[in-house]
């Protein structure tokens, strides 16, 4: 039934500040969407609450009956167990060992799924985005962290624990590499995340380096101001952005040479930067990979910005 | 029917010198193993017919009527089109463009399956090996190369264009790193192989460091004198081996943060030298993977020894 040409399926990306939910057709096109505080210090009762009343008002107003709609996909930043449908630990929304699946599937009267926020991104950009029409996708998302999600044989890759897709954890400079949040020196995200390109900066500006930069407060300075001067053909801030994003691009052909992926979309806040980060991307990337690889994979920016949650959540519930 | 309690399957293991066959049951018991000259030399056909006549003797050595063989598997060391079961390239064999499924199935009577041979090994070793009981595993094979194979949600990872696995051309030594045949300079395999680790001591030995292992002659040292002089305290080759496998459980640490296993089995000639490369391959892997993923996967030696390649091989004809 669910593969009928009336699946009309909503998408939910369920975050710590916001609920973001859309109702979106068996083609992948988001009919209307909606977006809602989260209220997460008001309890996992009065979010799950939140959760139905936004799944109905967004069905109502793409003009979908309720009974027309034929199940709901959910993407949430935590850990899952897939057998249970137990969210076992969602630090951002303050949940330990909750139950939703079921509670949701009950009360809403259709099929319910979930999955982590980096995989449901990554199965709606493998679907409708950047790796659309491709059984082996590697999807990264550089913002101030950096985090993944693959789709292997056609179908998101899981894991043993919820874990897949830590590539901003890569070990990428083994020695006098800087402290990462995780705790261990040298991780891709100290030195390729948007954060970490700022910190370069400042520093270069702190140490008294000949660049543009130096006219910024450097309280008010931004990544995009660092890759703005980089385009501009400032030294210092493109040595800053062509060395993260090398090691990026190196990072990836590990991915490369693993997993021989059709497509590597990138997403996140410093993609929309555009060509000069994948330039740079691509030629970390080239050093790494083997010929083969590197034949087989086009590097490409993601398509689908802030929807690719809602729409690979709407993805699970279309699949299942 | 291939489901059933009768399935008696032929795995083949295909090479450039020799090829392997077993008769193996639906349970991954080998009940009997030929072996034979592949004798590539003398042609295509002459090898088709060879693999039609090992896999009917070994039939015939199990005590199985051919009419209950349910089907075959072929590894070989190849690219290969599994749309329409032509091997494109196999250069150990001197094959390009080979047809092999539909004319082996149709003049055998029985499906037959074929991938490259360390897919083939990677899911003998995922089935009834080291991996045996869990869907997401890693095989690394450490030998005069370095190669892999993974089992991700049940199912082997097949990729663009069967270069999966190719972890030993992952890029560990961004400067000053050795040549590698591939071309690029500081792949772990130039590193991490055991072959890489003989050049260090060879190197060591010329550069006139104190080790007994200077008492050999250069052309008759072997890996293994190196990692057994290690074993016996011998402080430059201890060094050597530490080096070696620290960095390749770095590697391995990349594939545990990307792909989030619940075991790393590793196999080829140097996994045989036991604990002490296991603990510093533990060691590395350590310092490069998350707390979370070192707590969900194992690294353990591999099981079947040559074995997995024909197991693996018969696993195809179980599972399609």
């Amino acid at each position: 039934m669910r593969e009928s040409r009336e699946a009309r399926v909503i998408g939910v990306d369920l975050g710590g500040t916001n609920i973001k939910a859309a109702a979106i057709t068996k083609t992948g096109q988001v009919v209307t969407k909606v977006e809602w505080a989260t209220e997460a210090d008001k309890g996992v009762e009065h979010v799950i609450n939140r959760l139905q009343k936004i799944a109905y008002t967004v069905a109502e107003e793409a003009g979908w009956n309720w009974a027309e709609v034929t199940g709901m996909g959910i993407g949430l930043p935590g850990f899952l167990n897939f057998r249970t449908g137990v969210v076992e630990q969602a630090v951002n929304l303050g949940w330990k060992n909750t139950a939703i699946i079921s509670v949701l599937s009950e009360s809403m009267g259709i099929p319910v799924y979930f999955d982590n926020d980096a995989n449901a991104a990554a199965i709606g950009e493998a679907w409708v985005g950047g790796g659309q029409g491709f059984d082996h996708v590697a999807v990264a998302t550089i913002g101030t962290g950096i985090g993944g999600g693959f789709i292997i044989n056609g179908h998101i890759v899981r894991g043993a624990n919820g874990m897949v897709g830590e590539i901003g954890h890569l070990l990428m400079e083994r020695e006098h590499g800087r402290l990462c949040n995780c705790g261990k020196h040298g991780c891709l995200e100290t030195i390729s995340s948007a954060t970490a390109m700022l910190r370069s900066a400042r520093e270069a500006v702190r140490e008294g380096a000949q660049t543009t930069l130096s006219q910024f407060a450097l309280d008010s300075l931004t990544t995009r101001d660092v890759i703005d001067a980089a385009r501009l053909d400032d030294k210092v801030a493109y040595a800053i952005v062509k060395q993260a994003m090398e090691t990026l691009g190196i990072a990836l052909s590990h991915i490369g040479n693993t997993l021989n992926p059709q497509r590597i979309v990138i997403g996140g806040g410093v993609s929309k930067a555009g060509e000069i980060i994948f330039e740079f991307i691509r030629k970390g990337f080239e050093q790494g990979a083997l010929p083969r690889v590197i034949e087989a994979c086009q590097i490409v920016p993601a398509k689908l910005g802030n929807d690719a949650g809602v729409i690979g959540a709407a993805k699970l519930a279309l699949e299942a």
